[in-house]
């Protein structure tokens, strides 16, 4: 059961660099000494780095790659390099059974193409979606997909997202029965498309399911913390999340720029500097790092691209949970009892 | 020339009650004395009102209005009370040209169905779109639509949607050549739905057109001041604009709760309050009032419910300036030039 608790790492993927993975990989390491990883990279440079980590030499095997996705790149182009490049190999090592997980922090169109050819959706799953977890008011976070593998959906994808959304908010967040909703412009029942209709009529039908379905959220609650999965489509929860991102950052820098107006603003800012940096911290993406393709053949977890060690130890960790949790298994399970019922 | 500037009001619209209305007409009035009102509610209670402001006497025409369109109401129902509600009759007095826009704070849905049925949308444009102000980093808002009128839209609405957001920021904001861009899951020509794709095609092809293609936009540069106008369809733009408006209070939450958490940054909290304000000032949806129906024959101004009487003001006053400036006029050129070139 090694392979279980082994972990490939694109050691090339993230906006730091080699040190900043290394150092993610040694965290992670350290909290869960069970661990152990493939190393997947340019071998000299993984081989130096490790010297800084001890700890890490003896749980960790090196694979060489000669060359490296850019973070520009087409998913199509970097489908073809995927036996040379170090997110092609570290998903390999999933496929091949060598790893349980694979971590990244590079390209998510590339890492998302790749994962899904070379993976291949579960049975009983029509499409992969992107799940992220996002800061809320709530005691957990909230997860949120599909965030961007697929631009169109129709009624069975959506249902099938809210049941792996759940099964995937029982292992991150710890929840028995996540409260599951589905994004839309309204509550009503008669709001939104069609499919989103369609979709809220399945779940109402899957009493049975491990998770509680709270109906259609409107956009302005998602960072209440009233449900733990928001569920849509790729287009919808890409623009949700983005926009979610960039107003905090717009309201951030409305911060900055108001107690930079005067010296009175100033100084209160240096006396009340203790409430700014927890504000900051609760909304840091290293401390809501990871999204993770749910619905193929093997566990796929995406860094921010600009993550800090603690961000990467924290994708590490997830990746580790989803394992350990048997997410995959879970999920199909889920997805037959509800089929099952259903016919 | 008298109708032109002349308003109708739905008295009764407002979660503040008709005292806030009232006041807010009556700042209007005082900033442009050239207004004239058409106030529609509940007759003896209006009058009553208008005790307290005597420069809206003259100026104001009272039209009485047996009921009153419910903040809950199905839009399909309140199209039926449209002869006896506020809402409807404020609505007509646009339709019989005794005033040149209408204001109401009133439900949104049943003010969008009734303002389509009562005015039709005009000559060329397939769909009428709701148009908002949206608070931004640069030195105007930022104009996006639409938020809610189409929840499906095809290339051709997308595009006349760009022609009226432009025309629209003409004037609201006073640019001569305001910045389009369309909202999309990335800024690649190839990313997103065909229709989006197809949409962009079109606009870029309007090089005469008084705007300036950006090209797509993603929801996390929304707010940051680098375009004037987004463009999506309904459902998209509802679920953008309420993440937007949710997460801004999310951050402002997180703001007031760690400021309380210890008593020095109460301290802090207090000597940089001037700091809070601003940000509280610039994000305030009532410095941002006023939603717009664009393409119906007619003007029609949706107000925050909750606007207070500086909200309602912001939003008659933007009634006046679409009247000033011929909305209307503008967008049927516009839109006229663009197609006698593309034909």
């Amino acid at each position: 059961m090694t392979s279980k608790a082994r972990i490939a790492v694109d050691a090339m993927g993230g906006d730091g660099g080699l040190a900043v993975m290394l150092a993610g990989v040694a965290h992670a390491r350290r909290r869960a000494p069970g661990l152990e990883f493939v190393l997947v990279g340019d071998e000299a440079a993984i081989r130096a780095g490790l010297e800084n980590h001890p700890n890490l030499t003896a749980a960790s095997q090196v694979v060489h790659a000669p060359e490296v996705v850019a973070s520009d790149e087409k998913p199509s182009q970097a489908i073809r390099r995927a036996r040379t490049t170090s997110m092609g190999i570290a998903i390999d090592q999933v496929k091949q059974g060598h790893a349980a997980a694979a971590v990244s922090a590079g390209n998510t169109g590339a890492l998302m193409a790749m994962a899904k050819v070379a993976l291949r959706t579960m049975p009983g799953i029509d499409r992969p979606a992107l799940a992220a977890l996002m800061p809320s008011l709530g005691e957990t976070d909230t997860v949120m997909l599909d965030l961007g593998a697929n631009t169109e959906c129709d009624a069975r994808n959506l249902m099938q997202f809210a049941v792996m959304g759940a099964a995937y908010a029982r292992t991150a967040l710890d929840l028995e029965r996540p409260r599951v909703a589905l994004l839309n412009i309204g509550t009503e029942d008669q709001k939104g498309t069609d499919i989103i209709r369609d979709a809220a009529n399945q779940l109402r039908s899957g009493a049975h399911l491990p998770l509680e379905f709270a109906g259609f959220i409107e956009g302005d609650r998602i960072s209440r913390g009233e449900v733990d999965v928001v569920v849509c489509d790729g287009f919808t929860g890409n623009i949700a999340l983005k926009t979610a991102e960039g107003t905090a950052r717009f309201v951030a820098d409305l911060l900055k720029r108001a107690f930079r107006s005067s010296i009175r603003s100033k100084i209160g800012f240096l006396i009340s500097r203790p409430a700014t940096e927890l504000l900051r911290d609760h909304l840091d993406p290293n401390n809501h790092n990871g999204a993770v393709f749910l619905g193929l053949n093997g566990l796929v977890v995406k860094s921010h691209g600009g993550a800090n060690e603690i961000g990467f130890e924290n994708a590490i960790q997830l990746a580790a949970k989803m394992v350990r949790d048997d997410l995959g298994r879970r999920i199909a399970q889920d997805l037959g009892n509800f089929e099952a019922r259903a016919a």
